[in-house]
C-alpha cells in the first residue's frame, strides 16, 4: 500500500470550484509540500489556482499515477473505475451515497470494477488519507505535524477531530486513514500495513465494529507484536451500539467479545477520546515502562493526586534504596521529603530537579519516573524543563507541567526535545499505566 | 468574613524588594484594580513602585484596616499580632515555618495572640486569598476572571495550578482561599461562608484531610443545601494517604468514611483534577439537570462515544416523542437520523442546529441536551455556535465543540454568551452526569 501513503504521483477527481471538496484536497496536497506529480481532473477542463500554484485541469487521466483521489457524485464512481483502472494502483473514494444510505448495489459495482484492474480501494464515504512521511495530504482534514502515530479511523469526523486535537496535544503523525464503508480495504489491512511501516511507531484505531472478527484478531495480534496498538471502541453500551448501527452500519456485537479480543491480541484498549491522545503521546515516546514508579514534584498536593491514581491503576510506588535516600539527603534542603513522592518544595530549581532525576533514575528499584512541576514562583518553568531535558536518565520519564500560561514556555521547550507534557497529575499517571500494559 | 473577601482597606507586611513575595502580592492587588486603601509595611520604610503606582512603605501600621496580609519570617509573626491586633479584623499569614515543619508551639502562639484581639487568621503557610467581586487579589497566584466559583484549597500549589488552568478552561471565580495549616479558620468555616456569599454559585473544595469530621460534615451539608459543592479528596489510596500525611500533616483517614460523608452531605465528589474543572464549569451554568438526555450532533462517531459514556454513568438516552420525530422529519434532510443521537450530518448549518435544538427542547421526554459539533467543512463553526446561543431552550444544554484551532472562534463566541465548552464528547457527558447528581 505504499502507493497510498508514499505516492510519487496522484490524480484528484472532482469539482475545483471555490469551496468544493476536490479543491480543498488539492490545496492540502500542494500546501503540504507533496513533491510528486499532481493532476487535477474534471471533464470540463479549465484551470485552478491553489496556494499560489496554477494547475491545468485535465479532462481525463491519460498517464499512470499511483493513486486517484475521487470526489465525484456516487453514480459516476463505478464508470470512472473503468477509465482509470489501467492507470492507477489505488483509489481513495471520498464520495458518499453508497451502502451507508442503502446503495449496496452501487458499492458492489465500484469494488467489482476496481478489482478487475487490480485497483485497491479506500472508502467510499471516507475523509481520505495522509501519508506524512511521503508529504502527502490526501484529505480535506486539517494538516498535522509529522511523527510516529498512524491513526486509523472508521469515522471520518472522529478522525478529523482527532487530527485537529492531536495538533493541540503536540502529537506527531506518520499517517491517517479514514476508511469509511470499507468496501475493499478495511481496518485489518491497515493494521497489517502500519505494523510493517518503518515510520510508524504506534498505531491508534477507532472502530465501531468489524465484519470479519477472526481476520481482525489476527491482524491486531500481528500489529501488536510489532508495535503498540491503541484501540478506542465505540458502541460499547446498548444505546451506543444502536447508534453505531445507524452511523456506520456496524453490528457492534457484544462488547465483552471485543474486549477479550483486544486483550488476547495484546492491544492497549482506552476508554475515551482523551485517553487515546494520552496513550498515543506516551507510546510515541516509549515502547513500554515497568510498574515501580518514582514521583518527583515541587508541590505536595499534585504528588498525592498522582500517587492515588497510580495505585488505583495497579502500579506501585517504588521503594527507594537506602543509597538513593542517602544521596538525595546529601544535596537536598532538609525541608524536602525524600520519601516517594519526593517533594523538592516550591523553590526547586534547575540543579535540584536535574540531580534528583539522575539519582532516582539510577535506583534499581525504580522502573519509571513521573516528574511534576507546578508554576514555580521565583524559578522560571523553563529552568525546570531544561533540567528534565538535560538529566541523564535512560528510563521512561513522564512529565506533568501545570498550569496553563504559566508553564507554556517550559512545555514548549520540552516538546522541542521530544518530551510530551500531560496537563494533570492523573493524566500523567495514566500515561505510565498504558506503557506498563505492554 | 467579608473583611477577607470584600475588604475596604488592606495592609501588606513583608519585603518589597524585586521578586519578594510581599511585593508580588502588592502588585497583584494593584493590578487587580482594588479600589480601597493599600498600605505596604516594612520597618525599614522607603517606597515601592508596582504597576506604575508608587507607595510609601510605612514602618508600622497606625490606622485600622480590614485585613493584613503577612509575609514576614515565621518567628516575627506572633509579635506582629500584638502590633496589629487592635487595628485589623483578619490576618492572612503567608509565612511558612510553623506546624508543617514541626513548630507547633509557634503556631499556637500566633493563634493565641490573634485570638486575644479577636483577629481571625487564614494560614499560616498558605498562598493567600482572592475576593474577585471585591476586586481583591491578596495572593501571589495568577489572577483569574470573575465568575461564580469559590475554590477552597488545602494545598496552595494545587490551588495556584487550578487557578491558572481555570483561566484556560474559561472558568469564572468568585473567590479563592488557600488555608494552609488551618491554625484558626479551616475548610468548614469557608464552606459556611461561601454557602451564604451571594456572588458564589458553586463551591469547589480540594482536601487531603480534615481534623474535625463532625463539624466538616455539618458544614458540608449546610453548604450543599444552598449550592453545589464539588469535592476532590486527595490521599485516597494507601500510598496517597501516606504522602498526604507528609505533605499537609493530614491524617487522611479511611477514604470510605469520607466518601460516605460526601454522599450523605449531598456534595458532588469528583475523582480527579480535570473533573473538578468540568464539574465547576457545568455548575457555573446550571444548578442541576435531569437524567433523560438528547444528543444532537453533526457527526456519528462522537455521538456514539457520548452515548456510551452517558449510559455507563447511569444516564438515559431520552426517548423522543412521536411529535418531536415528526417535526424533525419535516425540516431535516432525509439522510439525517432522527433517533437519539440525532445526527444532523456534516453540512448542518445554523438553521438546522437551531431548529433541532428548539424542537428537541420542547419534548417533555427530554431533560437535558448534549450538543456536539465537529469542525464543519463548509459551515463556519461560528455559525453553529450562534445557533446554540440563539436557540430558545430553557433546559440544561451542554456543548462539545471539537477540535482545537478549527472551532476556536465558535468556542470563543459560546464563552462570551456564558456557554462553556467541553472538549471531548465524554467530558460533556460527564458534565451532565455531575449536574444530575444534584
Amino acid at each position: 500500500m505504499d502507493f497510498f501513503f508514499y505516492p510519487s504521483s496522484v490524480a484528484v477527481f472532482g469539482s475545483f470550484r471555490e469551496g468544493a471538496i476536490a479543491r480543498e484536497i488539492l490545496r492540502n496536497i500542494v500546501e503540504g509540500g507533496f513533491d510528486g506529480k499532481i493532476i487535477p481532473i474534471n471533464p470540463r477542463g479549465g484551470s485552478v489556482k491553489v496556494a499560489g500554484e496554477s494547475f491545468e485541469i485535465r479532462p481525463k487521466l491519460e498517464e499512470p499515477v499511483d493513486t486517484a483521489i475521487i470526489a465525484v457524485p456516487a453514480r459516476a464512481v463505478p464508470p470512472l473505475m473503468d477509465e482509470v483502472g489501467p492507470l492507477v494502483k489505488g483509489a481513495v473514494v471520498i464520495s458518499a451515497g453508497f451502502s451507508e444510505v442503502g446503495n449496496e448495489e452501487l458499492e458492489r459495482e465500484l469494488v467489482g470494477r476496481a478489482g478487475k484492474y487490480g485497483v485497491r480501494v479506500i472508502g467510499p464515504n471516507c475523509a481520505g488519507i495522509f501519508g506524512l512521511h511521503g508529504k502527502f495530504f490526501g484529505s480535506f482534514e486539517v494538516r498535522v505535524k509529522p511523527g510516529g502515530l498512524a491513526l486509523i479511523s472508521q469515522s471520518g469526523a472522529f478522525g478529523g477531530a482527532a487530527l485537529a486535537m492531536g495538533n493541540d496535544e503536540g502529537i506527531g503523525f506518520s499517517a491517517f486513514v479514514s476508511y469509511g464503508n470499507a468496501a475493499d480495504l478495511n481496518e485489518s489491512d491497515f493494521l497489517e500495513y502500519f505494523a510493517d511501516d518503518p515510520n510508524t511507531k504506534v498505531i491508534a484505531l477507532y472502530i465501531e465494529g468489524v465484519r470479519d472478527g477472526r481476520r481482525f484478531l489476527e491482524a491486531l495480534r500481528y500489529a501488536s507484536s510489532r508495535k503498540p496498538v491503541i484501540v478506542l471502541k465505540a458502541g460499547k453500551s446498548e444505546s451506543g451500539a444502536r447508534a453505531a448501527a445507524s452511523h456506520t452500519g456496524s453490528l457492534a456485537g457484544s462488547y465483552d467479545i471485543y474486549r477479550a479480543a483486544f486483550r488476547q491480541a495484546g492491544a492497549v484498549e482506552v476508554g475515551e477520546m482523551e485517553e487515546l491522545f494520552d496513550a498515543a503521546k506516551a507510546f510515541e515516546m516509549y515502547g513500554k515502562a515497568g510498574k515501580r514508579v518514582a514521583i518527583i514534584t515541587n508541590s505536595g498536593g499534585p504528588g498525592v493526586l498522582a500517587t492515588d491514581r497510580l495505585e488505583r491503576l495497579g502500579l506501585q510506588m517504588a521503594k527507594l534504596s537506602g543509597e538513593t535516600v542517602d544521596e538525595l539527603r546529601s544535596f537536598l534542603p532538609p525541608q524536602c521529603s525524600v520519601g516517594n513522592p519526593i517533594d523538592l518544595i516550591a523553590d526547586a530549581n534547575y540543579e535540584r530537579y536535574r540531580r534528583t532525576i539522575e539519582t532516582v533514575c539510577r535506583d534499581e528499584n525504580v522502573d519509571s519516573l513521573l516528574v511534576i512541576c507546578v508554576p514555580p514562583i521565583f524559578v522560571p518553568g523553563e529552568d525546570v524543563a531544561r533540567a528534565v531535558i538535560d538529566a541523564r536518565c535512560g528510563k521512561p520519564l513522564v512529565v506533568n507541567f501545570m498550569a496553563g500560561e504559566l508553564v507554556r514556555g517550559g512545555v514548549r521547550l520540552l516538546e522541542k526535545a521530544g518530551i510530551k507534557n500531560f496537563p494533570t497529575p492523573e493524566r500523567a499517571a495514566r500515561a505510565i499505566h498504558w506503557l506498563s500494559l505492554r
